[in-house]
């Protein structure tokens, strides 16, 4: 493959997209120690921070009243807080899925989690966010939980990913045709049962040493932790810190880990070529009681359709490009970070398939218009979410496949409700209307005052479903 | 009076208590014009910006989606930010009564709300924080409610204030024998029925006149807005403004006043003579749907002794002294400010009464050991609000004057419950035990498997109903 060529395209499509970037870059690049060859591709470094079934409350930017998350917290006073940044599914294989192919899990038949005997896993024809990055010439690397299938075929190294390391399912999971849990390096089995106390300290040990490796080069690193997924392990040295117990330790052990990481970019120059997101696959598993994180005001949690499943922290940083302090009040989704990495990176968006995320740059880098600055006392009201950003309707999928809910604009129309608790929050009463940015915690429904809301959202949903079957799954093909 | 002596004697009592500040203070004004005066005064004005039913919820900085409050989250960012800081009631009156006091309104047979017809008002008895600090120097205003006493005796001018305007009770009480709700200047009637969109705009106006007519002479200005208490009146620049609604202008309004009130103070320069602190009287009416405030992660609201009725928002702010982007997770209450506010003003706390509250003088200047600083990956654990940190034991009391819970470090024992809402959340089971530090949202009773806790708990209730009775209250005497 012609990589200078491919460069070159590259360059010419990311100076059109974004005239802004090559700036912002440049102004980074200068200070930095050794970054020639990095000046000569103004494409950021890809870096992923996934946790797993954190919720929105669970930190000291969003409001978490105990745990300590002093690195987290600069990270976002730093970057851009997102305040309704959403996974496409409450559950652990379809988030992903979604991450890593900017596709709506149902497209593939994905709709849930995986256990460790399935057969099945990310379907062959798509084309991964590392698949797409490895051949724009980023160097591409995971570490952590995978969960996107056990046979050889579905793990990271045949989907992108140069190098691997990590629990290849949720770390509760002991499947009876194994001995215990695996711990896998690229395509092997290196450990039954590792120490799980380790795994935060081990995958960020990695991390680190992969951008060290590759300073001259770009790379996506996609940081998929196991925790704060039960059981909860934290390190030695984070264990019995918390005042909010076991939860806490790991939380905070994992604020220690982002820390590192970005200390680790700042040292190496490059932070100012660097795109770093973290966000969560899902919500809290709320069910855990003090095991479980929060939701802060959402309702519900991991498993649901209501906004605690699905609503996750977000916070993009990427020093000298986006602003500082920045909070975006508008939609958006890890799909989205998939069409915006693969843009930056000047690959095309596959064009053969429905792609449900959308390009975030101009909001990245403050030049959106609606929401994505401070409200320094002047902008007008605005839509979050609405037509207006240009933004497609949010789509909520619950177990089976089922759609529960779809968000367009404000509003957010429930067809089918589902909770982990078992709680009926309003007696079987549906559809339910709710207005996300009067009510982000669902609690006042306004279907019998706004019939003509419901309907138009009622014609969204017929519309999605249509499209998607017309679309098809790749299990069709 | 002989403010002369009085104020050397302060300035040397000042220096033994707090050795830190004379420095911190000189740094400050070394950098301000025209402070020559306040250099050789090293005692800070003291600011309480107090809003009306706003919830732990409402602000960027504490996670909520929606409402845009930079300024507020400016403030945090730039100073102290609590996140166990309590009103000392769920209910207006009170919790004012306890403010300006320093201790539990029961001592003086004040529980709950005073209504327009009462003739009642708070006790002559009491000294109060504006009568304490008038008599150290300070120039004292409040621009705001009060609710204290509608007859003349129990109004601010007679309880210490220099200057008033505002509404003498809730902005929500259309008494039958007043034509319409009266806004009082000093001691008169100066407005029936005024405009409530300019109410905000108004109190913000006469406090910054008030900064600027004495950045000579120590102050205290107590701003208790009239919002985001119903009925809800944004001023005309901010009306339709916030996706949240109503409720959010409201609130991205009180936002701008604090900008402005901190904007005036460093324009003078003297904001780092001045300690500012930030909160709210008691938790969000959450029984008025959207057009209530949000508790954020905690249970109930305004009215009730669950969290959400008295887990306040709290930001101390005093540039060069309050160490920047600090977070205190210990307990503090309005009562600490009472007490605190005196000490720094160098005013002995008075010795013939019961004084609830404690200095906090010393986590202020981030000086405490325990969690008042930013985790900074070093420092064990510690247990917020227990007896290592030298804290009393917190008292919630509901209607009536009836005692419903007792909080002593991480635990809080529930022998009564209350909710506006009318639900009860368990089914009637008493006592309840939580741990606030594992479970802020009040869902885990624990009394069964803690039986010890209960027991030491109900004994700290006994103790305390017994020393209330023994000390009496001014309606004793």
């Amino acid at each position: 493959m012609n990589l200078g060529w491919l460069r070159s395209r590259v360059a010419g499509r990311l100076l059109l997209a974004i005239p802004a970037l090559t700036v912002a870059c440049g102004g980074g690049t200068d200070a930095d120690e050794g970054s020639a060859v990095r000046a000569a591709d103004p494409r950021p470094n890809i870096v992923i921070l996934f946790l797993d079934d954190a919720g929105y409350g669970d930190f000291g930017y969003t409001g978490n009243p105990v745990i300590r998350t002093p690195n987290i917290d600069r990270m976002a006073a730093e970057g851009m807080a997102f305040t309704q940044f959403y996974s496409a599914s409450p559950a652990c294989t379809a988030s992903r899925y979604a991450l890593l192919t900017g596709r709506l899990p149902v497209r593939s038949g994905f709709a849930w989690v995986l256990t460790p005997s399935s057969p099945r896993g990310i379907h062959p024809d798509e084309w991964t966010l590392a698949e797409g990055l490895r051949e724009a010439g980023y160097a591409t690397a995971a570490y952590g939980k995978w969960h996107l299938g056990l046979p050889r075929q579905y793990l990271p190294l045949q989907q992108g990913f140069d190098e691997y390391l990590g629990l290849p399912y949720s770390n509760d999971m002991q499947p009876p045709d194994w001995v215990s849990l695996p711990l896998i390096e690229g395509n092997e089995i290196i450990e039954q049962d590792p120490d799980q106390t380790e795994l935060t300290a081990r995958y960020t040990e990695r991390a680190i040493d992969f951008i060290r490796r590759h300073r001259e080069q770009p790379f996506f690193l996609y940081l998929p932790y196991a925790m704060p997924h039960l059981p909860l392990h934290p390190g030695a040295a984070f264990a019995g810190r918390s005042p909010r117990g076991a939860y806490g330790d790991v939380i905070e052990e994992l604020d220690g880990s982002v820390g590192d990481i970005l200390t680790t970019l700042r040292d190496e120059g490059i932070a100012e070529n660097t795109l770093v997101f973290f966000t969560s696959d899902n919500g809290p598993w709320i069910i855990k009681n003090e095991e479980g994180g929060s939701s802060g005001p959402f309702r519900d949690g991991k498993g649901s359709t209501w906004e605690g499943g699905v609503r996750e922290p977000g916070i993009a940083w990427w020093p000298g490009t986006v602003p500082a302090g920045a909070i975006d009040r508008t939609v958006a989704s890890t799909m989205d970070l998939y069409v915006t990495a693969l843009r930056l990176a000047g690959q095309p968006i596959p064009g053969d398939r429905p792609v449900d995320g959308q390009d975030i740059t101009a909001r990245l880098l403050g030049s959106a218009a609606a929401g994505s600055a401070r409200n320094d006392g002047t902008d007008a009201r605005t839509d979050a979410g609405t037509d207006a950003d240009g933004r497609r309707p949010l789509f909520y999928y619950g177990s089976g496949q089922a759609l529960h809910a779809v968000r367009h604009g404000r509003w957010k129309l429930h067809v089918k409700t589902s909770s982990q608790t078992g709680i009926d929050y309003f007696d079987g009463t549906l559809p339910l209307l709710f207005d996300l940015e009067q009510d982000p915690g669902e609690k006042w429904n306004l279907a019998d005052s706004h019939p003509e809301v419901v309907d138009e959202l009622l014609a969204i949903i017929d519309a999605h479903q249509e499209e998607v079957i017309r679309s098809g799954t790749f299990f069709d093909r």
